[in-house]
């Protein structure tokens, strides 16, 4: 607070709510936040939801469905003297609108801090990390036994497959199964549809989703048959690519250095303008978090950060490649939390 | 726009996203979001979902993971000389705040007539709704089938073979799962834990879903054999009163009806007290939205409307239950979209 010149932070639902108060909190149009100021702290809470945080000895303040949230919450921040509030990012726009309008005299702000502070985890919050990224990985070797033939299916067929397994590993929420095959792979977000792969159709599968408040995040590309020639070799400047940003991640180096260093690959390669996305985020209570592994960033990464390795390559109207792992920083180096094989899973 | 004096809104992924573009749109850290003014009409998209969105025929702003995209917004909002834009209730935070900074001219207001313009469901839309109730209907019979005994089983367990049923029945997001056994059942949204189900012990079972973009909701109660005779009792008072709230959802009639007509009867059965939230909310492409049951409301009903039904009883310490429908307002007054036995689900 005091680095951004704030009085206050309003902390919504999300995992900054999570980070600070253990539990992570129902973002929906029902206000409930924490607000701290230098020597206070209460969260607004609507009065159905107060038995989930009765065990917190923090001050609360209860509304009631007729009452209009916002405004109590604005006279606890006028009553503690408060000039300047952040915000965190997920917060909604309406409620801020709203306090806005019925406090003219405070100035709001982003909390860029409450996301910075995330950045660091600690060895038992690396634990969790890797316990989630080893729960990924194996429901993608599950996937991969469950299905040892891919022709005939559709994406969203393989979709739900992952989706069963996912739920039934303990991944909750999930956050995204993005399942692209042949051309569909082309588009980096493509969420499944009824395409039914054919022989040699590559599959672009990315997951995401949290174990206990923890995201794991993958992204693996299996195949109907084998592929032609060209997306095998093209594989093989992609797995290049990502191995060269997994050793830039190193303690000082500027997060846009493993970026550049998997873009000077595929460039090299002739697919600089084939890689469209930048090549990592940090991850955490967050699936998407600081720091983000993109060009322009000067952000210095350090020991205890966890972030994202993923390049791809898209080639709109012929097919689209990925491949991800998390990657924690630690004083040897980087550390791979995934462990599932990168290469192409040739399935029948 | 013209009602709310506003020269532009700005839509975020949400339901008034979909709603006027027939996609949800992925709510990140990355800006997207449609821009309309009275004679324009552009996406703000990153350059990798831009492939989601090309077969629109709307001006889009693709913008670089390297560069600002409320910058590019504002300079869009600016050449279009716009001065007041209405954003979606849950629009972040942080790029609002961003627009403030960069356009400090233009003033940014809630755009209320987004959720507004949803309220009025066409036949289509209700049967898509009807379609969704049906489904978690079944999924809830299902449910109740494979468990015939609940006794012994933890909340977290009850919560999983929901989840598995949800998703092979193709809810896609599951919106939540609250599973609330004995005590825990009077936290109207306790999620579910380890407590171990004991005889007589009833369990709050209330769970919602998109089925094809379209929201299904229902909450029932279901117990591990008998439960105390006061339960019992209760609940027939809380049937009652959800009734009397179905009664009261007449065109004209203003949304505090049903929840006054439901909050009587348990007020006259010593309930008043533990009825701790509204009666109900609008459901649709978003799984809460307009119009709100609730005191103090002043809208009024109209045919087109689908909304829930939901009053519930939560005495701490002891127990709590909650009986939820689904109901359309047609011009032969409420119907009920969902069709699963309102009664006590009495298991082993």
């Amino acid at each position: 607070m005091r680095e951004e010149c704030l009085d206050a932070v309003v902390v919504g639902p999300g995992a900054g709510f999570h980070h600070l108060l253990g539990l992570r909190g129902n973002l929906t149009e029902r206000l409930l936040c924490l607000v701290v100021t230098d020597d206070s702290e209460a969260i607004v809470v609507p009065r159905l939801q107060a038995p989930l945080y009765r065990h917190l000895r923090t001050e609360t303040i209860v509304w009631d469905e007729h009452e209009e949230p916002t405004g109590l919450l604005c006279s606890f921040l006028r009553k503690h003297d408060v000039r300047s509030v952040g915000v965190n990012r997920e917060f909604w726009a309406g409620f801020l609108i709203k306090m806005q309008e019925q406090a003219p005299k405070i100035s709001f702000k982003a909390a860029l801090s409450l996301e910075l502070a995330r950045m660091i985890k600690s060895p038992q919050e690396i634990e969790a990390l890797t316990r989630a990224s080893h729960r990924i990985d194996a429901v993608w070797s599950q996937f991969l036994k469950d299905n040892p033939v891919l022709t005939g299916k559709t994406e969203l067929e393989l979709r739900g497959a992952i989706g069963n397994l996912m739920q039934n590993a303990g991944f909750s929420p999930i956050a995204w199964i993005d399942i692209g095959a042949g051309e569909n792979g082309a588009s980096s977000l493509h969420h499944g549809s009824e395409y039914r792969l054919r022989p040699g159709d590559p599959v672009v599968c990315d997951f995401a989703g949290a174990l206990d408040g923890w995201y794991a995040d993958i992204c693996r590309v299996a195949s109907a048959g084998i592929p032609e020639q060209g997306y095998l070799d093209a594989y093989s400047v992609l797995l290049e690519a990502q191995e060269a940003a997994f050793q830039s991640i190193q303690p000082g180096v500027v997060a846009s250095a493993p970026d550049e260093a998997a873009r000077a690959i595929l460039a090299n390669a002739g697919f600089g303008d084939a890689f469209t996305h930048r090549v990592g985020h940090g991850i955490g209570l967050d699936a998407h978090e600081e720091p983000y592994l993109v060009k322009g960033s000067n952000l210095r990464l350090a020991v205890g950060m966890v972030m994202s390795a993923e390049p791809g390559i898209y080639l709109p109207g012929r097919w689209g490649m990925r491949v991800e792992d998390i990657v924690a920083q630690t004083t040897e180096g980087p550390l791979r939390l995934n462990r599932a094989p990168r290469a192409i899973a040739i399935q029948g």
